[in-house]
């Protein structure tokens, strides 16, 4: 029997902690494999195909996302950035777990490509963190943070989409609980179908 | 926000390990309930109706069951021995985990009433390991044995019905993973409706 890998995706409002969250959890499942995006834009040096992206043409590209072979995409200074279907199926059916960062309409996309893919919104302890987190970082200016809040207060409407909700109230709290649904979805019954019938119980 | 608590059942063929399972998980869960069954025998000196079980006569036991509030029940020695259903609806609506120690006919049966019931199964890692575990026992006769296994292949294939499989290959690693099913349950999403819409974020 290969057990398929799982495919794993967080999404957040800007501001809640995704990615030091993803990166604990990568810390504590080295095992577990990251999405490599397609991008339009020409490869820098040292860059390699298939590592850093998956350079194609913008033809290319348009061609891709007809087919259906792009999950999400952005466009940042002319170029277009995108999550490829293909390789995450590939992982997944070789065994691997695969943990990606996406945006939250990227993750709902996700799930409708993927129905046994795993969607995990973080969601921030309140609205007055989130709003001192944008400020903390002193990056931002107020109206820029005004803008981040209003988008937010939409964005957490769209957590009853997901399968699960996890409140960012402390990183090792949030990573925890991260691990726990992988741990579990490892124990759905569909993910282990005949398991009941290997070999040794024949 | 009130959250209910889970409705966690387990079963497994007999000899796979359950009980020692569940121990351990309750100690690691304090806070977790268990099922108080109803009999129809007699109270014994310093039994309590309620903690130690809730006795009924036969007729209100006979009762309850076509009134459907007996999720399952077994014969024993003349008596019957139940799981009732409405205290689970209480301990859950309360805020309790409740943990359940239930046959497979039994989990199956509580699915049914509680389509939010967490149901687990517990699988021997081979079928050469539960009859080593059986004869070790020392306690039960070749016969018996061999009628165990033949029950517990046929149990075994009921495993698709449940939420959740794990193989007892070791305890420990066993009951994290219960654990872990608990955590991730506790983060579904429509466990936690409404989480976006609590005042701080309104």
């Amino acid at each position: 029997m290969t057990k398929h890998g799982l495919i794993v995706s967080l999404s957040g409002p800007s501001g809640v902690g995704k990615g030091t969250i993803l990166a604990k959890v990568r810390e504590d499942f080295p095992d577990s494999k990251s999405s490599v995006s397609v991008t339009t834009r020409s490869p820098r040096e040292g860059e390699e195909e298939g590592v850093a992206y998956y350079f194609r043409s913008k033809e290319q590209f348009k061609q891709m996302l007809s087919d259906g072979e792009i999950i999400e995409y952005d466009e940042y200074v002319g170029n277009y950035y995108g999550t490829p279907a293909a390789p995450l199926k590939e992982m997944s059916a070789s065994g691997s777990d695969v943990l990606l960062d996406l945006t939250i309409a990227g993750s709902l996309a996700l799930k409708e490509k993927f129905d046994e893919a795993v969607t995990i919104f973080i969601l921030p302890p309140s609205f007055e963190e989130l709003e001192g987190r944008l400020k903390g970082r002193g990056t931002e200016t107020e109206e820029v943070v005004a803008k981040r809040m209003a988008q937010a207060k939409g964005e957490i409407l769209r957590a009853n989409e997901f399968d699960y909700v996890v409140v960012n109230d402390d990183l090792e709290t949030a990573a925890s609980k991260i691990e726990a649904i992988i741990e579990a979805e490892r124990c759905r019954y569909e993910r282990n179908i005949g398991i009941e019938k290997k070999s040794s119980w024949a």
